[in-house]
C-alpha cells in the first residue's frame, strides 16, 4: 500500500503585511516546483499576509488583497498540490468583535481548486488551537473551529478532518494545533482517528531560545503516536508587534513515522527541502545524529540575523553606536560590524570629567579593531551649561520666587540624556542613520538606565540578554565569529560602570550597584521562569536555604548578604525598581529584539501599578527579621 | 408573587493589583450594609484584583492573595447576599498556556458560603463571553464556559444558570456577557429561559466616549427582552496596560423590566445606590428624563479625572509644563491647574531665535492667569554648542576623515530635543516632579513630533484628542470650568506652529503643515472609524465625490487640493508618515490617556511594517491621474 510523494518544503522569508511580494515569491516557487516534478509543495502558515501585524487585520483593503493573492496561487496549482497559509475570510459572518469573520487558515490547492477537509464548511483548514500567551494574540483576530462548532451546532470533531488530495490524505494543521498538551482537544488525535497518510504542520513560529528542542520532543511524540510522518514547515524573516521584534528561524523539519527527525533545513536562511515521502506507511528511515549547537552561538546568530533583517525592514543603512569602552556597547558595535561595511558604522565616545582614560582608550581600540569610524565629542560644556541654566535658577510665582537645585545625583541623568538625546541623535541624523540602544536585560529589568539617555535608540538588540549573556556573546564574537580580540580584553576586565560620578570610578574598581552574577539569576526567576516568582517565593526559598538551587546561582547568597536584613534590603530595592520606575521606563523604551522567553514589551505585558508585596511576604519578612 | 429586595450597588474605586486594599474597602461596605438592612450588596467585576494588570495574572503569589481575600468577604456575608468579582481559581486544572486555571468570576456569598449557578461545576459564575479586542486580552488570561463545556463534555447551556439566593434567583453575568450581539451564544437568553427574578451585570468597563449611550441601548433591550430588571454595577478609578491608560466612569445604573434606566450613579466618583428592587415582576417604574451631557464636557471630565488618578497612582505631586504659547500646552497646563495647587505647577518657556515675542507673551500671560510658577530658559546657547560640536566635525576612519553636516532641517529636531531632554527633564527633576507630553492625536498619528523632544514626558493626556477637540476643550475650560479667559485668546487665534524655523513664523501666519480641520477628519477615518479605512477607500470616495460626507469634513476637499495630483500627494505624504516613522515614534511615546476608541498603544496595536498600498489603490490612482 505504500507509495511515494515528492514533497518540497519552502522555508521562505515572509514579509509581514506585504501579500503581493510574498505571493510573487510563492508563485515563482510553484513554477519551479512544476518543472521539477514536485507532487506536493508546502509553504508556511500565513505565508501570504504575514502573522504579527498588530491590528492590520481590521483593514478591509488588506484582507481583500490577501484573498485575491490566494486566488492567484490557487489558479497556479495545476499538476501539483500546493499548501499555503493565508487568512480565510467569510464575508457573510462576523468575528466576535463585530468585524468580518477571519480564520487563520491553511489552504490546499490542486487543479486550480481549493480542497477543504472532508465534510467541512469551508474550502480551507481552520486553525483549532489559538495561542493567546507571550507575543500571541490569535483570538483577537481569528475565529477558531471550537467557536465555529458552537455556532454551527456541530461536533468539533466533524470540523477537523483530513484533506483528500492527489498526494494522499493529509492531516493538515497549523502551528499551535500540534502543541496540544494544555488543551482539551487534540486536533492530531482527531485526525489520527480518521486516518491520514501523513501530517503537515505549517507554522509561523517565532524563534525562542531552546524552543526547537521542545518542538522536537513534542512533534516527534506526535508522529510516533500517529505512526505517520510529520512535515513541519516554518518561515524565516522578522516580524514585530511594535514593542517587541521577533525573528523566525525556520528550522523546517521532517519526522518519520517513528518520530525521528530525518532532515532539517538550516536555520535563519531561506531554503527548500525536497523529500521523497513514503505515504501510507510509517516511513521509517535512518536517524541522522543531531548536532547540538552551542547556546551562545544560537543566541548570537538570532541577534545578528534579527538586527540585520530589522535594519532592512526599517530602511536603516548607517548606524551610530555610543561607545563607552564597556562591554555592552562593544558587543553592539561588533554585531553591527558583521552587518554593515565599516564606512557605515560610526562609534562616538562622549567623555565627561568622570570618564577614565582607561575606558576612552578601550573605545578607541574597539573602533580601530573594527576599522569603523570614530569620533570623540565631550559633553562637559553642555552639562555645565545645563547646570548654569537650571541649578540655582529662580522660577517666579505670584507670591515670590523659588530656586531650583540640580543635585549631583540629578546631574548623572543630565549627562546620560546629553549623550543620547543631544549628541548621538544629532550625530546619527548628520550621518544619515540611527543610533543604537545598548541596554541589556539586567538594566532594563530594574530601570538602571536613563530615559531619553542610554535608554534611547532605534532598537535595543541586547535587551533580552542578561549581563552575563552579553559577556558570553562578546567572547563568542572574539573567539568564534571574528577570530581575534576585536573587543578589547579590557572591556571584559573592567568593572561594569556608568561612569556618571566619582562613586563609579572604574580605575578604583567602582561601578554599577548590581552584583550581576547573582542579580541575573534573581531577575531571571522574576521575569523568565515559567512560574514567574515574586519576593514571596524568594524569601521562602531563602528561609528554606534552597534559594541558590532554585534560581541557579552558583555562589552562596549569605556571602553576598551576611544578614537577613541586608538580603531583604537588596531584594526589596530591586523589586521596587523592577515594578516601579522600571515599568515606566520600559513603556518608552525602544523595540526589544526578542530571543528568549518573556522579552519586554509585547511578550511580557506590564501595567504601571507600583511595587506590591503580598501578606504572606510580609509574614515571612517578620519571621526573618 | 412580587416582593422587594433591598439592593445596594457599590460603585467603588478599584485599585489595580492591590487585592488587600480593595478587600478592606469591600469588607467595610459589607459592615455598613448589614447595619442598613441591605439584602443584596453588589460590587463590580474584578473588584478584588483589578482587571487591566498586564501579565500579573501569571504570578501565583498574587493569585493566592486574591483567593484569600475572597474568602474573607465570604466569611463576612452573614445576614445578606454579597456579589463581587474576583479571579476564580482551579488549582487542579490548567489554562491553555499551561498555567493554573483562571476564570473571570462573579462570586455570590451568603451565610458565609459561596453559592454557584444551579448545576454548575464551581461555586462561582464564570464569564462566558471574552472580549479580545481594543484594550482587552481576556482569553490571554481566563478560561471561559465555552472552553469548559468542551472540556467537560457538557452542554454550554448547562453551565449558564441562575444563582439561587435568599434575594431571589439571580441571573448573574459579567460585563461582556450582556454585549452579546456578535457572539454565537447569549448568556442572558439562556438565563431568561431558565427563569430569573432579575439580572445583575457586574462590570469593569473602561470609559470610552459615547459608550454609555450604546450601553443604555443594549442593556435596556436586554431587560425588555427578559422582562426583568437589570442591575449594572461598574467601578471607577484608573487602570492601565502600560502604553495606554484607561479611566473607569462607573455610571452604574438600574434598568426596570421594561428597559427604562431608573437610576444612575454620577460618573467618575465613588458612590452607593440603594434601591428597592421589585422581584418576580417586571418592576416597571417611572422613567426619569435623561439629561444628555455636552460632549466636550464629558471628554474634559474624563481627562481631568484620569490625569488626577494617574498622578496619584504614580506618586506624582509636582508638574512641569513646557509652555510654548500654543493651544496644546495651554490646555495641558489649565487641566493640571485643576488638580494641583499653583505652587506645584511650573511653566517653562524655552525660546530660541525662532520664537516670536507673541508666543512668549502668551506663555507668560497663561502662567499669570493660572497663578503658577514660570521660568524662561532659552535654548539658543545649547543649540549653538551642539551645532559647533557636530556640524562640520570630522569623524575618523582608517582611510581618512568624513565631515558631518547638521542641516537646518536637522537643527529643528535638535531644538525640540534640547527643550525636553535637556531642559525640561532637568527642571522637572530639580522641581521634584515630572514634565508633561503635550502631543495631540493629530500629531501622534503622523509623527509630527520629535522623539526625545516634544514626544517626551510622563503622560500624554491629550494624545487621544484631535487638534480640533483640543481647541474645544480649551474653550470649555475658559467658558465653563474656569469661568474666565485663563487660556489667552491669542493661543486660540495664532496659527498652530512648532516655531522651529523661519518657515514657521507665527507672526507671518506660517505654521504647521497640517490642515487640521481636514486632516483631523481624514486621520479619524484611518484610526477611529469602526471600519478603519486606508488610502484605497479614501481614493474611492474621492472618485465618487463622497469623501466629505464619508469622513465628515464640512468643507470641500477640492478647494484644498485643486488637482487630483495634489490630493494624492497629500494623502500619501501623511499615510507614509502614519504607517512609517509615526509608528516608530509611538513605540517610544509616553503612556496615552485613552478617552475614545482606538487610543494609541494597547488599544490600537501596531507593527512596524512600513507604509503599504494595495493593488486596487494603485489602480485607482492610475485612473485618477
Amino acid at each position: 500500500m505504500s507509495s511515494i510523494v515528492q514533497i518540497r518544503l519552502v522555508q521562505m522569508e515572509v514579509l509581514p503585511g506585504r501579500p503581493r511580494e510574498n505571493t510573487a515569491k510563492i508563485l515563482s516557487a510553484v513554477e519551479s516546483a512544476k518543472k521539477d516534478g514536485v507532487g506536493l509543495l508546502v509553504f508556511p502558515e500565513m505565508a501570504i499576509p504575514g502573522y504579527l501585524l498588530g491590528d492590520e487585520w481590521e483593514r478591509g483593503a488588506f484582507l481583500r488583497e490577501c484573498e485575491a493573492c490566494g486566488e492567484k496561487v490557487k489558479d497556479a496549482s495545476i499538476g501539483l498540490t500546493v499548501m499555503f497559509g493565508n487568512v480565510g475570510l467569510d464575508w457573510q459572518r462576523k468575528n466576535e468583535d463585530g468585524r468580518v469573520r477571519k480564520y487563520n487558515a491553511l489552504f490546499v490547492a490542486e487543479s486550480g481548486r481549493f480542497v477543504g477537509p472532508e465534510g467541512g464548511p469551508y474550502p480551507f483548514v481552520i486553525k483549532t488551537l489559538m495561542p493567546n500567551y507571550r507575543e500571541f494574540d490569535d483570538s483577537r483576530h481569528f475565529y477558531d473551529t471550537r467557536k465555529l462548532s458552537a455556532e454551527l451546532g456541530r461536533n468539533l470533531a466533524d470540523l477537523i478532518a483530513p484533506v483528500p488530495t492527489a498526494s494522499g490524505r493529509i492531516g493538515a494543521v497549523l502551528c499551535e494545533d500540534s502543541w496540544d498538551m494544555d488543551y482539551a482537544v487534540s486536533p492530531l488525535q482527531v485526525l489520527g482517528g480518521k486516518g491520514v497518510d501523513f501530517v503537515v504542520n505549517a507554522s509561523c513560529s517565532p524563534f525562542t531560545f531552546n524552543k526547537n528542542n521542545k518542538r522536537n520532543r513534542v512533534f516527534a511524540a506526535a508522529a510516533r503516536r500517529l505512526q505517520r510522518p510529520l512535515v513541519y514547515v516554518n518561515n524565516v524573516g522578522i516580524q514585530n508587534n511594535g514593542k517587541t521584534v521577533f525573528t523566525f528561524d525556520g528550522a523546517s523539519c521532517i519526522y518519520d513515522g517513528q518520530g525521528n527527525p530525518v532532515e532539517t533545513l538550516a536555520p535563519f536562511a531561506e531554503g527548500v527541502m525536497d523529500f521523497a515521502l513514503p505515504v501510507g506507511g510509517t516511513g521509517a528511515v535512518a536517524v541522522p545524529s543531531v548536532v547540538r549547537e552551542d547556546d551562545t552561538a544560537v543566541l548570537y546568530e538570532a541577534i545578528r540575523y534579527g538586527t540585520e533583517k530589522f535594519m532592512k525592514a526599517c530602511g536603516v543603512e548607517r548606524v551610530v553606536v555610543g561607545a563607552s569602552g564597556g562591554i555592552d556597547s562593544a558587543v553592539v558595535a561588533a554585531i553591527y560590524s558583521r552587518i554593515l561595511p565599516p564606512d557605515r558604522l560610526l562609534l562616538v565616545n562622549m567623555p565627561s570629567r568622570f570618564n577614565s582614560p582607561t575606558t576612552i582608550n578601550l573605545a578607541r581600540e574597539l573602533a580601530k579593531n573594527l576599522g569603523c569610524g570614530y569620533i570623540e565629542i565631550p559633553i562637559e560644556d553642555s552639562v555645565k551649561l545645563t547646570r548654569a541654566q537650571v541649578d540655582g535658577v529662580e522660577a517666579r510665582w505670584p507670591d515670590g520666587v523659588k530656586r531650583l537645585a540640580l543635585t549631583d545625583f540629578l546631574l548623572e541623568n543630565v549627562q546620560a540624556r546629553d549623550r543620547s538625546s543631544r549628541v548621538l541623535a544629532a550625530v546619527a541624523a548628520s550621518f544619515g542613520g540611527v543610533f543604537t540602544c545598548n541596554a541589556n536585560k539586567s538594566e532594563m529589568t530594574v530601570g538602571y538606565t536613563t530615559l531619553y539617555g542610554d535608554l534611547g535608540g532605534w532598537l535595543a538588540n541586547l535587551a533580552d540578554l542578561w549581563k552575563g549573556e552579553v559577556y558570553a556573546i562578546g567572547r563568542h564574537l572574539n573567539d568564534k565569529v571574528l577570530g581575534r580580540a576585536v573587543i578589547p580584553e579590557g572591556s571584559f576586565a573592567i568593572v561594569p560602570s556608568a561612569e556618571l560620578s566619582s562613586a563609579q570610578a572604574v580605575d578604583e574598581g567602582k561601578g554599577d550597584p548590581l552584583i550581576y552574577p547573582y542579580h541575573d539569576c534573581l531577575f531571571r526567576a522574576w521575569v523568565e521562569d515559567w512560574n514567574r516568582v515574586t519576593p514571596e517565593e524568594i524569601l521562602e526559598w531563602y528561609l528554606e536555604d534552597t534559594l541558590e538551587s532554585h534560581i541557579g546561582y552558583p555562589g552562596k547568597v549569605k556571602e553576598l548578604f551576611p544578614t537577613p536584613r541586608q538580603f531583604i534590603a537588596d531584594l526589596e530595592r530591586w523589586w521596587n525598581h523592577y515594578q516601579g520606575l522600571g515599568i515606566a521606563k520600559r513603556i518608552q523604551a525602544p523595540p526589544v529584539l526578542a530571543v528568549k522567553r518573556r522579552a519586554y514589551g509585547f511578550d511580557h505585558r506590564e501595567s504601571q501599578m507600583g511595587p506590591r508585596y503580598t501578606s504572606r511576604y510580609e509574614d515571612l519578612k517578620r519571621r526573618v527579621l
